[in-house]
């Protein structure tokens, strides 16, 4: 090893080196993965109704979460009184899905072959959109995980229902998801945090998605019901898949989306329902859809979804070493 | 009729297409207004103290308003299970008032002629500014109406009270239309929200507002009584014409204005008043002004412009059709 | 006609109406196109290798368009001491093909449609996208127009070859339009200039491209040359389609778009090359791609697109009425 | 004196005239301060860990500041029912202390001249960052004014606790300041307020703050205790100094610094804490750092900078004449 | 005098101080200008006709003027082996002329207040607008200076003719001051360079101006003539009023402005033909509009005009001195 | 080798996948680079003296070169009829040196280090700046190496002629460098080309240059001059090394910088003295440095320096390989 390495003592500035997710290592050979956690990004965005470009959020999430690198021996939260992500986490980054242009099939089989290479690894797989439409490959990827596992309840953080079927022949855009989701019969169910205003998803959504299971809160209900009456609601113990849809929060930290919707959720909303949901089960896969940085010169989206993730993963290890120091 | 048409099936997403408010239909001649809602551009922004460029709010608000045009058969809301803007009500967008540079009288005047043949063919005003002078001549415009219909209490959404009676010989500038509203004998009442901090109007505009007859709080005042409480200080059953200024909001979703200032509204404490509003009396007139969106790369501001505008419409014909149905 | 019309004397100032293209008249029953030359938008961006964001190519166009409709009986030219677009030339906004997220045949399709109705009404189609992908439903639009009228021949202004024939099979993106073109039966030949720089054209493109009878001309060999000498190598007297790849020239003019490439043309390359083809020959087809205003928060891109369309529109029909004046 | 000046009524509207702090005399020679507040610009940034850019903070922050400076006579708040920064308060811009590119040791030590000149000539400074780094030649400036007058007791508004004693030689960069003021004999006690998530200190350099006499409270913390409880901890009748970083705040309203965080205070958090902190002692120096506007084209954040730091030192000097009165 | 000050050794690097035209003295009181050159800012724009914000010029070419006041001694150019604005020439800020909003009449009288200042002081005045309108106070503001020593020759660099006499009452917007000037009887004649593409000037406005004594030249004739040959149309002796639009300019390095056209000039078309004139007669006055910096994020424009004004300044007392030391 | 990897077909499009500079290998083990070509990223900014923000050129740079990563087999240029960067020319991305904020001589080291472990390993040195005082380290590193393969002499790039010695104690600023060059007795000579304006030297700095044999030519002269006439000025068979401040070029197509300068290069006059000269003699070693993203919002300045970088490195190992086949 060279002497240049970390090891013998680089500061190693936030803003010093190559934006891998949280500068962790960058693994290219996807038969070679040996982590809790493994990040793809899914440069995917043909699936976006309006302002296009979450094709730019990975590297934009890399990029800022190169802010939150410092840290050495993991991150210390006062609040908490805890250290997160220590050196016992081992987080790796091995780039993106590979898109093709015009294709959507094909760009989602390649994002459903790289959630499947993280699975089958072992590791935690954490996809960063582009759009929410992502959200369908990635799930498509658990079929195999949970025949022998079990099966997920999703937990989507979103301004939007995206229960729509199937509109002008399509059915995988970015306002098809959870309704393909709720589809898999290892699905069981759905708790859908942060919906409102109109959107393209109708009535019959609304109904639809309720008679299958799902449990619709918007921002205003889940803060007149309070984290832990919103966490009583979702299954105890269950394997928890989390999407979250970047534009489930206000516009005024998250304006970088293709869909914006004002009314959204602060960032202690979500944060500690997150951290509640982390204690309640097993958080098994996460995606983080729709930041498009073209639209946020101050990077503000690109900083929240990158502080998210790494508290999020933060506490999933960590209460799972709680977890298994209780046993 | 082409089988181009939208009924012929054309998905029509949000980006796509002529921007006009809402998608709505453009009617450039004046005098064939059939319609509930008219909305006119009022794109004047001399009267403004610091950042122009509300010129461009019409345009960048129709643009925003696209995004929320994809619910097709009206806009359903699960959290208040209504189904707003159906095909029942009518809306048209009537393009934009002549505005000529470097003359206010003369652009003013063009603006009221605007309003007034909005009026004249039944239809509701909701014009967007412009700079908020062009408040002026759209409460010109009410004179004969509600010499017909009864007087107006005016509800300001706003940061500034705008009541200064004349400064250097400036007496139709953005810091004077509340002032010149109270002056007109059908203007019955004023009711000021939102106003804080340092502006252009001085202690006697407060006392000479308040001996007038209006109602001035803040937005932390607004906060401490409440949504209700606040509506119960609005006469009842009156006819209102309300007022918004982009400003009132927090610059964290409107930084796209002329003379932003901190610690303004959040978007439900001003929806939930507007919903209210639309239960307690007659919505006559609406103004929407001071989006400048060349300050707003984000377009965060047109975003939420044009989302209240649209919620608000369907408030006040939702309630409408409620009273005629308990009628 | 109400007195509000334009005939009646409104001044009409840039900024102020709908932004239709040149604030022309929007005809949205296509079975109604009464013109000499009618706009179609194509805002699809799905085939884009880098940025996207040219779905908003068409509105970014229209609205930088009304910087250039001030004057008011045709545009007067000092240089050349003639009158452009006077009112003996009608021009219409169709408005936009639908375009359907995640798909891409199904758009494409809309457009071709949209642009044979143009053909059909015996106007010329000038069809601003949207990626360069675009064009290969604009040229397949032609097949009957053709069939009757005799062939094309395609001038294509571009920093890319855009003759890749399959990758990863992909046919119909952004980098295929030049391949798709030469391969109809009624395009006889095409003229390539500004093509420099790496782009996923390899050299076999370039090979078949000149066995298939394509004439490429790098902007240094344009500039040696001379406009007239590339002139001279277009047939003359020909069916001009002329496609414009907005790249084609300089970043430093037009850096809103996907792909930018140093090195490109000045305002006044492209001009004069286009006024020279508008006297050799009938351009009977326009398509104008690849404006991304995301990237050009100037408004610089558009700005040139919307000012090079309506010189070229002009150029066009000018030189039309000199010939049969010649006649 | 010319009947230009602003005694012979100038309406001099915010837009107008050269960006002095507030719009107040600029006393290029420091032995002539003549003043109760002197604004200094320290623009120092090469103490930033992320995205640099802070030495415009200074002319930033000065031309937000001319838009709170239209009220003639004092500006009137009416929640507070009291006219702030009468023509009582004298307030001067000195300009800015020089900084010496790739040299810090000089540039802080002509920060430090500046703040002690200020000092010497009876007025209170606030000086205008820079980074956070500039607030250690800040307090060292006060040794002199501490031995006669006593010591200081630093309130932080800050998303960081800059408690960093030295790592890879670095002892006064951004990270460092809060370490170097604790050593310092005449201070004697230290509020953190606002402090969270992941940073450059560690969990030892909370443990020494403590141990050292500091008290530490995140946002949440702030928010749950309430602004009386938060003001009963800090020693009462003491000599404030307050140091206020900018990124404290929630990026949604000040996005333009170098290392955002969010999860911050709003507004009003921050507002009255201040407020109150007027009330309880003696505040004897400001500085607000981290100003970047580079990241925030909507200039919200330099906006947020000039309406604290004007209200602020308008609270100031209204409590010490109230006290004034009182005695 | 303080130990702070320049002489006494600050390294004043650009970004450190006060925005002040190449950071010279600022005089606030009119009455007290001794300067060769005095600098005011003119920041009315209400004359636009499309983009506003040039009321943000004055500022904006002042702060980037700071970044060429780092030679001390006068500016060396190697390319000239001269030394130009030492300290020989005295130039000061004057700061801007009042505008009040609504107000153009009051505006402009202002403004021509603040120029016949400057000439009353035997100073040459550089006006920073504003839109193209301030052109028409300044000239108005020379009737008694030119009734004592001699009329003007007016030499314009802009895109647009501006020489439109009235429409719908409009006579001092931006497209007006051409036609205004050539009204005066001391301007005898006027070079207009750079004139292109459509605007509000119409075939007639062209006919008159030529008729009236005016030599147009669009960017090409210009570079075809080549710099000499321009001169040479130019009266030679005669005392040069110039007006400098920064629209002249091509957009890519002056992208920041209100109605841009492409196919401008480059920087040293027009730095030659300044450089050229300054030795051929007297330059008497300048004015730079147009500069609107909200659309140029790049800066670029503001720094164009800075770098331009303080060439040609530099230039016109060289040539000066060169001029005396001649006799 | 896993089947996701390229050799197996991935389309690998240019917005997919991490960014390294030409998504070429990242060796993060400088003890194992083994490569024609190495990369360093040097983000050190303290020694701007204007606009900081090129410690994020490294990062922007690697990004904007994935759009040019999509040629297969090399990249075909049809001006050259040549295929160059073939899979031949091993290039590598080794990361950034370490940067210590506050600290330039420890930083300096850091870049200096990274260097020689480049040279040692045989490579070419490209680094990325980061500001112009970065060469210094880099010429620094070069000792070794020309004490056994001979002396260098520099071509450098630029605005500014930077060469200062020292004014206020700064030695190693980014005015500096040339200056620092020229003292080693290593480097031989000196051509400096695209100087103009003025800048931090004065006149004694360019006859201290052209005294110590440095060859200073303009934009303008190098224009008049002609590439070969200037590549003739250049001795030949030399090793060269070759600094470009990105601010040699006109602002219009690289804003992104710290003190951009008018009148600057335009692409094809730089590309071919470049290529020019890497026919001449060899090329040992590059940076390019000023690139500061913040400032430009299209991207253009990165996209510039990624194309021109790769052209560059293309033409050396091209003329390497002729002149090898010639032997």
């Amino acid at each position: 090893m060279s002497d240049h390495g970390y090891e013998a003592g680089r500061l190693n500035l936030p803003f010093v080196g190559i934006s891998t997710f949280g500068k962790k290592e960058y693994v290219s050979d996807w038969d070679k993965i040996e982590a809790d956690v493994a990040i793809l990004g899914a440069p995917y965005d043909f699936g976006c109704q309006f302002r296009p470009g979450a094709r730019f959020g990975p590297r934009a999430v890399r990029e800022a979460s190169t802010l939150f690198s410092f840290g050495h021996a993991g991150a210390y939260d006062h609040e908490d009184d805890a250290t997160y992500l220590g050196s016992d986490v081992r987080i790796v980054d091995i780039g993106d899905a590979d898109i093709i242009h015009t294709k959507t099939r094909e760009s989602h089989a390649n994002i459903e072959y790289g959630v499947k290479k993280i699975l089958d690894a072992g590791a935690m797989p954490v996809t960063i959109g582009g759009d929410h439409s992502v959200n369908i490959p990635c799930i498509n990827a658990f079929a195999e995980d949970c025949a022998e596992n079990g099966p997920l309840h999703v937990v989507q953080i979103d301004a939007h229902l995206d229960f729509v079927d199937e509109r002008h022949g399509v059915t995988v855009g970015h306002g098809n998801p959870m309704r393909r989701a709720i589809e898999k019969d290892y699905v069981t169910g759905m708790t859908q945090l942060g919906i409102r205003n109109v959107s393209s998803t109708a009535k019959e959504g609304y109904d639809d998605a309720r008679a299958r299971g799902s449990d619709i809160l918007s921002v205003r209900q889940v803060r007149k019901l309070g984290t832990a009456a919103v966490l009583d609601r979702i299954p105890q113990g269950a394997r928890y898949y989390v999407t979250i849809d970047i534009d489930a929060f206000c516009p005024s930290i998250a304006p970088g989306t293709g869909t914006p919707s004002h009314g959204g959720f602060q960032y202690y909303d979500v944060l500690e329902i997150l951290q509640g949901l982390s204690k309640r089960g097993d958080v098994v896969g996460i995606d983080l859809v729709e930041v498009a940085p073209a639209y946020d010169p101050s990077e503000s989206t690109q900083i929240l979804a990158a502080q998210l993730l790494l508290n999020f993963i933060g506490f999933i290890f960590h209460n799972r070493q709680e977890a298994l120091a209780r046993d």
